[in-house]
């Protein structure tokens, strides 16, 4: 079968022929309907080499770790319910499945990360950038009649801020609740849709693309421009109180600055993206009880509870599909910021026909 | 001034003549706006006698536990902050104020409630169905600039509803989550109107008249009518899984199984009506961990929180406004069933002008 | 190799040869240290028949659903961390592993139960009760050094009270909090102990044998004796106030009757006993906000806290161990209530060598 | 009556005669039992003038935030249940007393303080450390027969860690769970109690005085020194995981270093300390979903929680009593790190009639 594969260090991937893949025990061999194109991709093969990033992202194999399809095969030791034929959203991370947070399942936090010879379907073992993937049954989360296409950037760009934004409830179930989600890109939109779907709170959203402002109007958003008066604007908005839950889907420095200028006495400030910015905490220069946090992608029931988000079309994930053939095209236009929305490669085409 | 007064045992309230009060130590005195007549008026009126009904209860006092009105006169010992012609709600419970309970601003629990002399403002001590009325400032909460004379039922009719859905917010916060609301009278319309304002559940609604299935549908609940299958109907919308939260607004014997029959597994089912029905628990009668619980009105914080959510215009309470000259007429269509909202009371008219 | 065998329906199972298992895809095989014999077992062999019970605990079957052993032989697909040698403790209930609740680990619920083969191993599978058994790698908890033996019941015994516990936390963890634990024997024994280890909760326990009032309140338990001002004694203890959690043990219809009079307003009553008692709930005749609830077993997570606990020497079962040869004695001794702690076949005796 | 007075600003205070109070409305007269001195006060003494410090803390008025007493009289309404002659606690932090935070007890956090012509009693308006007090009812705690000389530091000294504590709990109610506190001061001291009281936890304590090690192991604690492989060693005793919770009680930059250096992935930092040291904060330099956060002071329920556990004696301040002769010395000893244990100033001497 054709595969997108991560062959070689600082180089873009290749399209090529492989093998198809056998469904090993407990696993289940999937039609892949759409994989999406992920920034973290691109750090892969572009930023790391023998010396630099984890041992399990050695080269070589197949992209994709958010991504979907149609049960073909059904492996051995599987258990009861999975339909041959039907729809499934692929959790991607896959720890060794008997530590504590693979017990429950986060295996994002796996125990034994350091001797397992991979993170994820796409991260160190093969992905769903191609025709086929085997993945670990309980991995699955099924997509009834929703579009498997659209829905494969849920599996990260989805369940990361659910994941963050669940957190954060506490803070948000209120009458009067407010939040702010600094950073309108794909996670960023479905942070803003996913805070509306799950609270009431008034969300304020920021970015620097107007286009990103006006989509998170159409999601609900009261979008406030940067400027030197930012932070003062967000409070306005707040009564003056400030914002209860803030999500920095950005994470530079100027980006968390401005979340914890805005945040409330007793809020949340939760750090997503991964630009690495630093902080200079001190007791008295943040209202007291603020927690300042970080999140990493999410749980398998989470998944659930996203796609029945989707399923229900209260989230709507903004995506750009290509053939098979024109993935190295995508992953170019990533890396070049030419996308507007997610691209999702789409092996067997847009049409949902198992 | 004038004010309806809970004179005699077992008689309607008369429209009479009483002395304005004085605010006393850390009491505000309000011009009022609005003062809601509820069916546990009719209860203390008609129902109790000497030997009958909490000592408490005695009578006479001026009727009103939910009502609102202006700040014309502040009191001795008041802290900063009360502003003289503003609008406030009134929390009507009143406990002792220094009771672990009352701490917390959950004066419904007081530990010393038997020995107080009354329960709350209209319930032992004179509440609002007057032209003027004496309150603790700490039982203000602020409305702003929105309308005080509908805000009246808040006080009792919107806070209930409000602290039972918040103690079960955790079963509700994901994706894919319902709630079925028994009973679509004044409770349950803004049940409904706040579980959507606070959650992205799907609610189910149910009751026996079509008007008010009609308006719980324009708030945006799923209806399902009576009868033999109605349980397996409620069952079917969630996928067979049950309801993760019902709130029954009856409390008779059949809404408590119906609510008993339609709870998922590990949901939860709050008793809010004071029908007094009964229900046979069995550890195999109902799925595992089912939570069967009841709840009495609320806390003040929480009342700030159902104020911001009336003045963002997420929850409207559905009123038809009374003269003072018309109050006994209020309380005679209410007994009489002729009511299609809550009837408030407004003494100085609806125009909002202090 | 031997094994104890559920062969006929309303028959004690036989001690027999069965062929050593084979650890399948993601299995683990164990050489058994311990198997508890447990109450539900005998409801297994005495009370179901081709027309009563679940359709999964269809004889013939090695019995032993709490069980725990030493690693032999490690099966395909399972990921690292599992040290050949080293002592672990089996999380009985097995699920289909991939829907939501298997996915957190919570097997009990899941929700492909009605199609699965078995419910747990030794109950529908291959359990404990023998010279060896195979097991999903996922369902393991390592027990380091502690012995192993002794560790058996843990898996049921232990894990059933935890949950209920763990579940009650919010209403036992704070100053001057009080639990109830009624029925002492193995399970309530643990769950004194359990409240003690995680909470600083003063505990008042009751049975109706002197001994094991006597060992709970060398757990630090304050018992209370039986009598008609049973329930007035427990409030007494507790200032007036009632009890914030009780945990009924037994379930019959006077001890949830005790519970439900012992509770504090907004407190909670789990259910954990089987004895199938109803009681009749209404909204006048419970103080407000109690909840009324029950449990099941519990998470492979919190199999692993148990573990920490024992490993802590926090908890400790009550024990008594017979030998493979002496596992029908053992069921014997359980059916004529003739043991006084709970009975562990140890099928390779009671050294804890691999 | 004899009060110890803060009159001028960067001076020592004087021990004076002023006015018996009176108490106000809604307000209560305490003989003093006991009056700590806190390094706070020395701040307020010591640090502050006109153009620095708050508004509120302009001299004169009497100094103590932490108090205790007798209830000699009942001024105007005031609820049921205040008995004369009977022991309480003071919570010192006296807000507007209707805003939402005052609504629920948390005066610390009052929307109104800004306006407020004081901060508590002792900080802006006269507090404990004389031989009577007006304090409002509502900031009464009742001891019972517990010693309310000893008590006195309670009200600040314990109720601060409590408060960060009960914040924690989330991560610390398991199996397994294990706590750090660093800084073994009058506060640290207490927190390891409460942990010891409220949770399982594993305490580990650190501090640079061998005193104070050894009365945290007394306490239950396993202590670690200073030194440069002190987060390694940390993390030895929690199997390499780290700690659930820390709790800094001195704030300076090399400890908040070392709570970060200690916590686990998913744990939880609360700096309690105000040394006003700083972190630089990163994503990549802290585990996933680690909370930093910081607290100040508590709610008025928590301190009948903390007095709950006094009185059951898990916890013990550690004392040094002086006359109201000897409150000047008090300071000056507080001041010249004299002390061993928390200084209370007992007007009526130790014995505790009223």
């Amino acid at each position: 079968m054709r595969a997108v594969v991560f062959e070689k260090y600082q180089s873009a991937p290749v399209l090529t022929e492989v093998e198809k893949p056998t469904p090993g025990p407990g696993e289940v061999l999937l039609k892949v309907a759409g994989a999406g194109a992920c920034h973290s991709d691109v750090a892969v093969f572009r930023e790391f080499d023998k010396e630099h990033g984890p041992a399990q992202l050695r080269p070589s194999f197949v992209l994709g770790h958010e991504s979907s399809g149609w049960v073909e095969e059904i492996g051995p030791g599987v258990g009861a319910g999975i339909e041959v034929g039907a729809a499934y959203l692929v959790y991607g991370p896959m720890g060794c499945g008997h530590c504590p947070a693979c017990s429950r399942g986060q295996d994002t936090y796996c125990e034994n990360a350091a001797t397992m010879p991979h993170l994820a379907a796409g991260l160190g073992r093969d992905g769903g950038m191609a025709e086929y993937v085997a993945v670990p049954a309980r991995n699955l989360v099924p997509l009834g009649d929703a579009d498997p296409v659209a829905a494969a950037p849920l599996s990260d760009a989805g369940l990361t801020p659910y994941h963050a934004i669940k957190k954060s409830l506490p803070v948000l179930q209120k009458g009067g609740a407010t939040a702010l989600v600094i950073g309108l890109g794909g996670l960023g939109q479905l942070g803003v849709q996913i805070i509306r779907a799950l609270t009431g709170a008034t969300v304020i959203a920021t970015d620097t693309k107007p286009d990103a402002m006006r989509r998170a109007e159409e999601s609900g958003a009261v979008t406030v421009p940067g400027g030197p008066d930012q932070a003062a604007a967000i409070r306005d908005i707040t009564g003056g109180r400030g914002v209860d839950a803030v999500f920095d889907f950005v994470g530079a420095a100027p980006t968390i600055a401005l979340a914890m200028a805005s945040v409330a006495l007793q809020g949340r400030v939760t750090v997503v993206g991964i630009a690495g910015g630093t902080y200079e905490w001190g007791f008295y220069g943040v209202p007291y009880e603020v927690e300042l946090t970080s999140t990493y992608w999410g749980t398998i029931e989470e998944l659930h509870e996203v796609v029945a988000l989707y399923r229900a079309g209260r989230i709507t994930p903004d995506v750009e599909v290509f053939e098979l053939d024109d993935a190295l095209e995508a992953y170019r236009r990533l890396e070049a910021g030419e996308l507007s929305g997610r691209a999702v490669v789409a092996p067997h085409g847009t049409v949902s026909a198992s």
